[in-house]
């Protein structure tokens, strides 16, 4: 007997590993099989754990057998699987052929095994639909986690006990393959999860600190979307190293820019006539205050960064340091001018909102002056309002 | 030629996939080499990223040749990793055998190609150091990701041509299975540094929070620390579903227990007088304040509880629900006997620090009125003071 597409499958087999979505990797797998071996198709019920049901996969040969509609999923208790599940039947684990149980139905006399007869007749049916001329169970352990069926081979013949051993070992290796690409799908959204909560937990618990100050409510979250929407245009035309956790950090950052003002008596804060310089001296601590309260978290570094120095002007006429250009870390530069501009167009208790167009011309009048010219030309172009 | 040992190589190069660990895969497929090969020992140079060089793992046969000390990691310029990685030498990619490059030695006249020759010298030098009769690297993509050596057979024979290329081909799928182990240790390491982050975001911001309130420095801290050990001890006595995710939320709870006071003026958190009934109800709020800054985040439900119930009583005496035994939840009911316990032995502006002697009794005194019988039986345990 001649296998001569072992190697090709074998070597489609040993690559599944890195594959790390599970649809994928059963496309290719059945691509596969179909070409390598000469099927007019074949397909995998997949056990979907959400559903409790199995899921249908199905790759068609050139001849492009259609499997109908509503035939993409199958309960547990299918007769299709409950073949391999059930142990009261007497081929449980084993490979199922369509011969083979069109055989088995014709040997019972009339009467005999009525159930059983009854069974099998369903299970032909049911192969028939699919038009599977065998079926092989993938376990993992003592949970099927798939079936493979096989359509019909193109020169028409049986398959061979030793094609189906190894289309066994086949199956299991996809089981296997399957059950990684599912663990390394759900880390990555136990990752994705994650910083979304983070996100959250930062967003919840810097806005119920301005929450403290009734002229900010919705401040920081503004910032945040302002700053991430300059970032992208400026990115445009200004490659930023470690992109995605520059936007991840510059999303914190503008979150958290405010935080230092926790430290600041409320009646300063609700002050609706100009600040003492005693009083300004106290608020502008805040950008080290805020540093202070991150310094301890080490992935913060950056936002460190974005926090502490969003009060620098380009022309060095900011604060606490009085740095200058490019002395600035990009993320406060972008946080510095969001932060503005949010500040210029809302009502304070020290001033009335402008329009967005004047807040505009202020911002193109400050470029290379308050803020740093890179942010400022993207921040024009993310915002055309028209003037 | 017999490869009689290729099925249980293959099978075991197959279940790689399940395993997670890098150095476990490593362990077991090098032991499963010795044993099936017959070999005096095998072991496999690594690149670890971090260090930027080779490590060695082996396996010892049942004659246990040991390699020295000083030799388990080599740099990249050591010339068994130039052998493969050396464009400029002439069989990079290929199979090495300790023959092969003795024959290749002899075969140069005198003074003929002389640092070829050295080179020669040195590789023959470093498989003898390994006692390694054969060399097989193990590429991903352009990277030379190991190199499997082989310690000599049994029965004393040379590989065979057909030997060394199905190992070889065993090599690229260990290669594959080490990156998908490494990748997933990865995926776990990230979601463990996210956990964490998450923690650590939490506790600065809440004890940035409380910074307001210089009488509770610390606070939240201790609480989560009282909390998260009289957890691990109630669960010895009674079943916890879920346990670890409980004590992620607790411990976030006992972080975030007084979130709410947030909204409290400072006049009102630092004064030394009791307060006036109206200055109590505002205070009162803080539960209720807390659990709405924390509602619209999904994954914190139960923290959510944790936040809303900590001043509920076990009689029924507490607020904002006057909840009464079972019907508040555990995650409160700890974080009330924590938060209490803190509170007592700690100073605060309207009363000086009992010692943990009273509070005890005072607690034991409570069980049943204020606590949840099983929190304060717990908390016993996990705090035997002597009395």
């Amino acid at each position: 007997m001649k296998l001569d597409y072992r190697k090709a499958l074998e070597k489609a087999a040993r690559q599944t590993i890195m594959i790390h979505r599970a649809n994928t990797l059963i496309k290719m797998i059945l691509r596969t099989i179909v070409r390598a071996v000469g099927l007019s198709h074949a397909g995998m019920f997949i056990y979907d754990k959400k559903r409790d049901e199995y899921v249908l996969q199905v790759s068609r040969g050139s001849r492009g057998f259609k499997i109908p509609a509503g035939f993409a999923k199958i309960r547990k208790d299918n007769p299709l699987i409950r073949c391999f599940t059930d142990k009261s039947i007497y081929f449980p684990g084993e490979i199922i052929t369509a011969d083979g149980v069109s055989g088995a139905c014709e040997s019972f006399g009339i009467g005999e095994n009525a159930p059983m007869k009854k069974f099998l007749e369903e299970v032909k049916d049911a192969l028939f639909s699919y038009q599977a001329h065998a079926c092989i169970p993938g376990f993992f352990r003592n949970d099927l986690v798939g079936v493979l069926f096989l359509g019909e081979k193109a020169n028409k013949k049986k398959f061979h006990d030793a094609e189906l051993s190894f289309l066994s070992t086949l199956a299991s290796d996809i089981v296997m393959a399957l059950k990684n690409a599912w663990l390394i799908e759900d880390l990555n959204r136990q990752i994705d999860a994650n910083k979304r909560l983070l996100l959250q937990t930062i967003a919840s618990l810097a806005s119920s600190i301005e929450a403290k100050d009734k002229y900010t409510i919705g401040h920081t979250e503004r910032v945040a979307k302002y700053a991430l929407h300059i970032a992208h245009v400026l990115r445009k035309s200004k490659p930023i190293k470690n992109w995605e956790r520059f936007v991840e950090n510059l999303n914190i950052a503008a979150l958290l820019h405010d935080i230092g003002k926790i430290g600041i008596p409320e009646h300063i804060l609700h002050k609706n006539v100009r600040l003492n310089k005693k009083e300004k001296k106290l608020v502008k601590t805040h950008p080290l205050v805020g540093a202070a309260i991150l310094e301890h978290i080490e992935a913060f570094q950056e936002v460190l960064l974005g926090v502490k120095y969003h009060h620098e002007k380009y022309d060095g006429n900011g604060y606490p340091f009085r740095l200058k250009g490019r002395q600035i870390p990009l993320i406060a530069s972008i946080i510095a001018l969001a932060d503005t501009f949010d500040a210029m167009v809302t009502d304070r208790p020290y001033h009335k909102g402008i329009s967005r167009e004047q807040a505009r011309a202020e911002i193109v009048r400050n470029r290379g002056k308050q803020f740093a010219p890179c942010a400022v030309d993207a921040f024009l172009k993310a915002y055309p309002f028209r003037t």
